[in-house]
């Protein structure tokens, strides 16, 4: 996109024929641009992406110049149908993206010409190329938030509905990737819910932030027409129109901040996707995943391949990588409008191309994996892991000091070690020849059921305390 | 910070002359830490940053289990009484801040078993360093949030105070760095009014996110003890308990995002850093700045070397650095404390060093700036700058199709070449011999001030306008 | 790609019309792949880029099976016939790529088949996905660097050949953007040459680095077969084969290298760029550049928008995004190969494509800038930028202690000040009432050519200084 | 670090008591900078880490001034002898760093005077603060490189050294971290030493290209006094003088890629780091780390937490997200010094502190880590994981094709999941059933330890190519 620092319409008129250099912008310029200009300046490739934004942009702004008394109602009517034309062809594959007439804008607008005659450069009024990019795109990064935001519904429920099947599903809680203490593995399943609720709360913030229209800032200074921002702004869903021309055409928060929650809700999906990879080795042996998500060998049938998850996993790569690229694009850039920022949507459409895909393949490896139960289980009661859970009841029931609560607990563990048992399947007596207080009811707790059930505060991981969560969470993704 | 995968009290009590690895995890461990291990693991050099939050914690943690009735009231009166101390210590500079005790928390500990005895140990019950650094870490993110806030009000305050005085104030507004179209000065400074306005609410909307308590997730699994959650997160003013301990002691988010946002404020800043480099070369001198935001030559009398404004743009490096460095930390971590997680606070301290340095020198500079009206209005006036402005009232006074007023513009344009004059200069004989219907009436929108005066649309640049968004924001800021 | 952790030939054998479960890992999987996962995992259209190296790879691989015995000699030969039809293919664009077929080796394995029937299995003897694409994808980067490497000295051909028509051209030396001290626009150009100078020798040693061929190390192993690595290395230009198997297949350090020189790269053409954005701006008007790397307005002639160096400033954002993403990829992966590492290759090829072209429009810009002699020399000799000139003077030539030389200075350049005229125009008398033994040869130094010609240092801006370094240049990239 | 565009001596001159506007630029300068200025300005909190680097610079200026006539033998003397007690103060801790002046330099200056009276100006003869501190830091990250490689040498030395004595130490070789292949636990560490061994490679590389010495460059045009730069080059250890004095002044190259090398350093280091945290899971228990390396937990005694690897896993971020911060700061950055540039030293210090501690951390992990052999081969052996080697053979020795090679492993793999044997438990009847020419001669390659010896390729991981590979690295680190 090259900046037009004008509202004048007709100035970028691109004719049929006539050589680009003057299509562009007009007689003065004689010489033909170098190809290297048209390789590096080009951005119809890319921005065709706004098709449907640009051509929704333009018929809600024909209409506000026809109530504005700006142009006639047979110039409106002429350009709304050619627009009309315009889409049927690109949904039918038809309409001919050129490289000659450079981006998006000036393609509709060659195109509309072609058809009507013109009236087309009449729709060009009180706008500028500048103002005009600035809505495509933010209707784009809109859009895509939106459906980034039903994505990550779509896990959650996907999530939630795993971990209602295994609310009482013993694992071991993890730190340090060492086991440290028994959960539920809906619990762990829970905690993604929690990020992904606020990777949708961000994208629901920034909807907000973003959705104020730019259009009819013009070049960059307004229009000296009576042109009435708030009712484009309205045809096209924004709260508001943008308070500062100069603002409006320089400003590309909504692309940054979006790519930003793109890249922590990234990490978050990264996590998982590390989680599952070490989980599905057959030294964990903690989930399954069907063909639909491995990869295998054909010789070697226990080798199940987690491609998409660790595809998943890298896609953080670039989604960070997106947002440093427009970060350094627009660190030092002076007001208002710079040929820099075409270099804004590329990384934004690749960004959320993909997490989308991110998105979709969590999705589907989360309602596929099939725990067992019975390796992790086995992992969550493991290496004296309830032990802390002993030394809590000795606080508890008898009001053991701390100190001593815990020197007990290190000889039970020692004794449990001396026997080759666990600490659930140390006699009683043992127990008691360390404090002789110690009654039967230990073993309430020293099982890994009885630990995770004991775990009742509120966000712990006992099952009453699970299922409250999946419930709440439940009435909010219904 | 060294996880414990246990709430129960005591565990890590690090006694007076203990050798270190007793202290730190008791006597099972018989090797001395290496001193390598101590050189990358301790953390007291960074996080005694926190030690205001730490002690707030532990006093809403220390009365909640005093309610809740797990330790006795005389307990909890020397906890509070002993944490009373240490604040006061800390106030005074004579806390002894020990590498030996690793980190914050078990410096605060360590002190209190000092001052109070074995009693210090309970308050440790049902808390774990897990939950209780990401307590601390967010309450002090909160605070940089609340600080940053209120640092981005007074910029705004001094940019909206020095757009008053300049609403009438003449410059070219920029594309691609050339003057394009006439502006106020006041318009321009309101476009990063509109910026940082973004930046606050981002900060705003981070806020109302991380505004929940992780207290009593424990290590990981939550509390067996009867502990209230929701006192504690009142007491300490989060707006409920987060939902899931796993979650709890795992998140980052509130410091990725808070990075984030500041990461954007960063980048604005840059822009107008960039600006006030380019306004202060003696080719622009646009604008002046004291001898308090510059240095300069002892000999060349004329150097005014803008070293604030360049710091400023430079620092939009270590914003981004920050968060592309928690970002990485964060990557593919399984749930649910990973050691890794202890590099979360030096990058994010770093950032909002910087980002706050660069708000209030920034605000310094806007407040001490001084355009030269003279040099600005020249510069805005120049270059046939008000072409389109020209073009445009033939369009909108006379219905001249759009091609047509292009190329009567064209043409006068470029008779004033021929005449050595601009266009206000070129007599009315000679608009008229190119278009016999012009009249004197489009002499009000040739000079740059007429043309600022027409932009009338709703965030123009017309000093009504403008002056209606300075006294929005007046309202806001008050 | 899939690894194949296997150097058996035959086995991911995609036969014509087998279902795509069964072409690509055998009979074992009885899903079909959800296609999620062939959306996240189909590779072919990008890494169809490597289709030229592939074919170079398997030929070489071939023979060396030939000589090795490991394939006889009629196999070879089809092998070889087959390669050559799907050489054709691809030049005319006829080679039938296929989503079906996954990825490039795959889908150049699958036409052989179909070519020349099961010989075509036999190629994949001794090798695997996994170092087949370790080596293509290298052969790339070292093509990619090659050509950059050309487009450097391109680059610098233009920056010296620029300089030398410019060698006695007075311009400002900034900093801080102020002028400083008066230079030659030759020596400033001369800047560049080094920076990429080093660039290129970053390149070449990165070349060097690189430069070793990763076949034969199979899945991950090495090959019982009796494979020759030397012959296949020697054939495909490498120095010698890897030394390690596993770090064969586990290794993009090439990609990382070559990602990091490119983006310092990107910096330096960053600089340059956004020097001629200023030097083009009215207010500087040191540089004018043709239509060829600008747009314009058709009814603004003097508005010149250097688009092609802002697009050039703006490409150093996405050389650190791609390295930034591949380093995420990297970050914590465990060897051997790991699906992650297929998100090597975007990155890579959009890294090089826009350094490419940035390389290409600089050399386009700078062999197209004129500088304005008139104008740079003004701007060089205003604002007493010799007083620095003059205070070495009096040090040099009357032995004055350097504080007194300074006050000296100091005084005279307030004496200017008052008369109005700059230092070469103050009359000796004003200069002798200040210090009486200063003589008329200290305007050999006042003069902004004076300064130049007096800086003499290696390295200098003394036009002599600065034609030895062209010289030298000259040399080095004949 | 203020730049000075100036060589002249004297300028900056702090005096004793003068009101600091005063020392630092001079009487025309009324105002006293402001408290912000001075917070964001000044840089001697940090670069007074340059202190050693300044001295030497000074020595070497000073010995070539007086050689060179410019300064008489008196004021030389006078000068070293000065350095000399200022270099003693710092040794001693006794020298007074004051942010009055600023940066080390004017802190060196300052005292300098005051030790040796006014000659102390004589110093700043032909050198500048922007020569100064590009020859400062150069020389800083050229020692960091010096040490780096060494602790690079002595990371090798110790995979070399436990390789050594793993040569027959079995453990599956991971794809997508599932076993895929048998290969020996020294293979896999001397995959570690080729990564580290192109890391110091680069180290070396960078080296060279930043070993020029910039002094003498003056502000940024060179000098007009008959300075020696070759002479201060050599006695300073440079292999020559820059060629250009605005790239002397305006470049940091050598601290880019110095960070990029660093970078990519610490993701290997991150590699390693993340399959020790999984390698000590119990799950995995591949290894042990002793308490040296780990925490734990006082009464969970097999809880082993390594805490040292995940945080040299972490450190990545810190490197990845300083290069990104220098980069930025960088970007777009106008000829010849800009005072953006004084944020190059924070991020490039942080960077090589958080290397180096993470290099002597990962050496020490390796030295201390002791595989568990019977784990680590019973995984080697799991999973038919020689079907490969079975095919192979069949091919190799029987010359099936290879679909047919392929149909047989197939189904002896079947078979010994019907019978609950491994594949070198299969009876020879079973396999003679499936393909009646296979011999006895067909366990030499079914065995975990056979397949490894089989893999004799150059780079793979039999033992005597892993042996050679050792010798050939011992050699090389001798």
């Amino acid at each position: 996109m090259t900046d037009d620092s004008s509202d004048a319409p007709g100035k970028p008129a691109p004719g049929g024929q006539a050589p680009r250099g003057q299509a562009m912008w007009g007689g003065r310029f004689s010489d033909r641009p170098d190809e290297l200009m048209q390789a590096i300046n080009v951005s119809i490739g890319f921005d065709r992406r706004l098709a449907t934004q640009d051509l929704e942009g333009s018929r809600a702004h024909a209409a506000m110049l026809r109530k504005a008394g700006v142009i006639s109602s047979e110039d409106a009517a002429a350009i709304l149908q050619g627009l009309e034309t315009i889409g049927q062809e690109m949904a039918a594959g038809t309409f001919p993206f050129r490289e000659e007439f450079e981006d998006i804008h000036m393609n509709v607008e060659a195109r509309l010409r072609e058809l009507i005659g013109p009236a087309a450069g009449r729709l060009h009024t009180a706008r500028s190329r500048n103002d005009q990019v600035a809505l495509d795109f933010r209707m784009w990064v809109r859009e895509a938030c939106d459906r980034t935001t039903a994505q990550l519904k779509a896990l959650q429920g996907a999530l939630v509905a795993k971990a209602e099947a295994h609310v009482e599903t013993l694992t071991p809680g993890f730190t340090h990737l060492q086991p440290a203490q028994p959960v539920t593995f809906a619990h762990h399943l829970m905690a993604y819910v929690e990020m992904f609720g606020r990777d949708a709360s961000r994208f629901a913030d920034a909807r907000v932030r973003m959705n104020e229209s730019p259009l009819g800032a013009a070049a960059l200074a307004g229009s000296p027409f009576p042109i009435d921002r708030q009712m484009t702004a309205e045809a096209l869903g924004f709260d508001r129109p943008t308070a500062n021309s100069l603002d409006s055409v320089a400003d590309r928060d909504f692309a940054l901040e979006a790519l930003a929650a793109a890249t922590i809700c990234a990490i978050h999906l990264s996590r998982l996707a590390e989680e599952i990879v070490i989980w599905m080795t057959p030294q964990f042996g903690f989930v399954r995943l069907s063909d639909a998500f491995t990869t295998g060998s054909s010789i070697m049938p226990q080798k199940k391949n987690p491609d998409a998850a660790e595809l998943v996993r890298a896609k953080a790569g670039r989604l960070l990588g997106s947002f440093t690229q427009l970060a350094v694009v627009m660190k030092g850039l002076p007001l208002a409008y710079s040929k820099d920022m075409q270099e804004d949507k590329v990384p934004t459409f690749e960004a959320f191309d993909a997490l989308e895909l991110s998105l979709r393949a969590m999705t589907g490896m989360v309602a596929d994996l099939e725990p067992d139960r019975e390796r992790m289980a086995a992992a969550a009661g493991a290496g004296y892991s309830t032990a802390t859970d002993l030394a809590d009841w000795l606080v508890r029931e008898l009001g053991l000091p701390f100190r001593e609560a815990h020197h007990v607990t290190g000889a039970a563990v020692k004794r449990a070690e001396q026997l080759g048992c666990d600490l659930p399947g140390l006699p009683l007596a043992d127990l008691q020849a360390l404090e002789p207080r110690i009654t039967a009811g230990i073993y309430d707790v020293l099982a890994p059921g009885a630990s995770v059930a004991s775990r009742k505060s509120y966000g712990g991981t006992a099952p009453d305390q699970v299922r409250s969560q999946i419930n709440r969470w439940k009435d909010i993704l219904a």
